[in-house]
């Protein structure tokens, strides 16, 4: 407890996410104690109460926990027998072992969200070369293998176009000891995010649906809300309160969608706030992070709704290793306004080191501005747009 | 300089105000440094880089501001002579100690601002009791006299009737040391405020002008935007203009206005982010407290308008001595939603312990779950309102 009798949440993991919710802790009066491998990693640098310890290490979740009123997650790479140790002493850690298994194990996901009667690519566990082949057989080159556990940001999946490429990545998964599955290749038109918070007895409060910009794997854009017919917006919303219920996850969880042919599919979860949920933070009535607090205390969830017609976040992924800092001024100068979150991380190549939030009332507009802050910030040139206004 | 490149903001003082602009100066990446007398104030508990030193102490100041590449202030009560060697030393204090002067001294103010031809209440320089009572002679009873120095929150004005409180007053005034002015009271229709943020070359923003509620000389409620005539609003926005370049402040200055027969007069300023300000968190474009960044760091600032028809910020002053956190539940449901700002604070009776925001399209209803919010976050029972909506 806090010295004015507030509860203390743990965040194991020291990245933006912690560093975010522990600037919407601040204004709600509830304590932050976060663990971190090492004392410069994001959320370490700004918040006070840090504890040194790995993710990994029994003994030191354990330890955490002892000093929490609750334990939340800036990731979900976490020991997952510490987890259900904790819980099995009485700690409270939320979101819990079980849902965190859904967003750590995709092929527990996805066969359990089949068995649910959620849309979800067609998929096979790999054993040996030979179960890749046979999908191939059905569903057609190329596919899509996965690793199993661990992989983000584009990272741990492969296009696979015959069974020379199939056969080198079993020999090299297997040599690695990274189980593999195979998923049909979706014909994707295009990405979509549901970000839902939920508290304990299963209240929910649904985000906008946005429209995420992908690249290469990586998120670049996020459009809030996305320009979707109705039905789609309808069903997106269905899916992310039917796993958040399924899963019963605590906190904020986002599905990761793809629009195809007029349909949804899944693609992945994430159990806690997530990049395609940044654009909340300036925008909404309650920001991702504030209703993560909220739902792990299991305090009532604040509402969710836009406040201007139109947000775009931009990701800020490092072009060079120089400072962010001389370049805010330019970026934020930009007429109509926009709003840089620097992560407080030194600068590499592809890294992700910030977002910055434009809002307006012209969809083009507002994207226009939140991709020439993202460019004027990390000193990549903007790419350009080809004639419908979508980034090539 | 942060380990990432980003300048260092010095505060002096480690009340909310500071608290407050952390939380901005996460966002930014901008580093903090705050200097506080305890350990245990508002934002020395959220703040990781705190020295701990006194205002009043030269020697403290000189040795915080050469850990910081610019220094800001959380209130006006610190040691004139210290910031003006912090700036012959070539150290940067943002506002400078000129403009600090006018918030500090009562009476330089009144003279300076009726120089300007800027509307003040007539007012006279007190040093005996044959002063008030000539000005009376001129101006009628009742007068109100004022602490040339360091009153706030109604402290440090005491409304004269006669010239036996009058001899009482300016005996206990010499007896410690207080120089006094008289001033005309002024028959307040309504009390409004305008916050300006200034950069250093002139480049200012301004936010909507808002009516502040005050009970007992404590600011209660603030409306935003007032609901005035076209043409005060005008006015105010000039005046709090022409005071920021006649002052030449940097960072975020409010001025508080009374709203008398149609026109208005200057009441008091602050040099410094301010309580008639903090609406500006949940529900414009840019917060004061990002601005008031923005302005001492000489970037460019961000826009102010309103993302939401209305805001009320209602002010949480301590009921009793029990923690807010319990009772933090039952206000966050409210339909509509409101977003509570802690302090951190121990509570005590009439401490001011945080405020809540409250955002709608309805200025009444707006008001009321503001109103409303507050009483369950304090444990006081609101004030009962009379007929036109205006608390009692």
């Amino acid at each position: 407890m806090t010295p004015d009798g507030f509860p203390v949440v743990g965040i194991v993991g020291a990245g933006q996410l912690a560093r975010m919710t522990y600037q919407a802790a601040i204004a709600l009066g509830v304590g932050v104690r976060v663990l971190a491998e090492r004392p410069d990693e994001s959320a370490a640098r700004v918040c006070p109460v840090v504890d040194l310890g790995s993710p990994d290490s029994r003994a030191d979740l354990i330890a955490f926990a002892a000093r929490c009123d609750v334990v939340t997650l800036d990731h979900e790479l976490v020991d997952d027998d510490a987890l259900e140790a904790i819980e099995a002493a009485g700690g409270i850690v939320r979101p819990g072992a079980r849902a965190l298994r859904f967003a750590k194990d995709k092929l527990h996901q996805r066969t359990e969200f089949a068995r649910a009667g959620l849309p979800v690519p067609s998929f096979l566990e790999v054993l040996t070369v030979d179960d890749i082949v046979a999908f191939a057989g059905t569903h057609g080159w190329p596919v899509v293998a996965k690793a199993q556990r661990g992989g983000y940001d584009g990272r741990g999946v492969w296009i696979l176009n015959d069974w020379t490429a199939a056969a080198d990545l079993v020999r090299d998964a297997a040599a690695r000891g990274t189980p593999l599955l195979v998923e049909a290749l979706v014909p994707i038109q295009r990405e979509l995010a549901v970000l839902v918070a939920r508290r304990p007895g299963g209240e929910c409060a649904v985000y906008p649906i946005v429209e995420t910009v992908q690249r290469d794997g990586i998120c670049h854009e996020v459009i809030a809300p996305a320009d979707v017919p109705a039905g789609i917006a309808d069903d997106a919303r269905r899916i992310g309160l039917q796993i958040a219920e399924l899963i019963d996850v605590t906190g904020v969880f986002a599905t990761e969608l793809f629009m195809v042919d007029g349909g949804l599919v899944i693609n992945e979860v994430a159990t806690r706030p997530h990049n395609s949920g940044h654009f909340s933070m300036d925008a909404c009535a309650t920001s991702q992070f504030e209703n993560h607090l909220r739902a792990v205390l299991d305090w009532p969830l604040g509402p969710t709704d836009l406040l201007t017609p139109y947000v775009v976040m931009a990701n800020l992924l490092g072009e060079d290793r120089e400072s962010l800092a001389p370049r805010v001024p330019s970026a934020i100068a930009l007429p109509g306004g926009v709003h840089p979150h620097l992560y407080g991380k030194e600068v590499r190549p592809g890294r992700k080191v910030g977002h910055v939030n434009a809002w307006g009332t012209d969809a083009d507009e507002t994207r226009a501005r939140a991709v020439r802050a993202a460019a004027l910030l990390t000193g990549r040139r903007p790419r350009a747009q080809s004639p419908d206004g979508r980034n090539s």
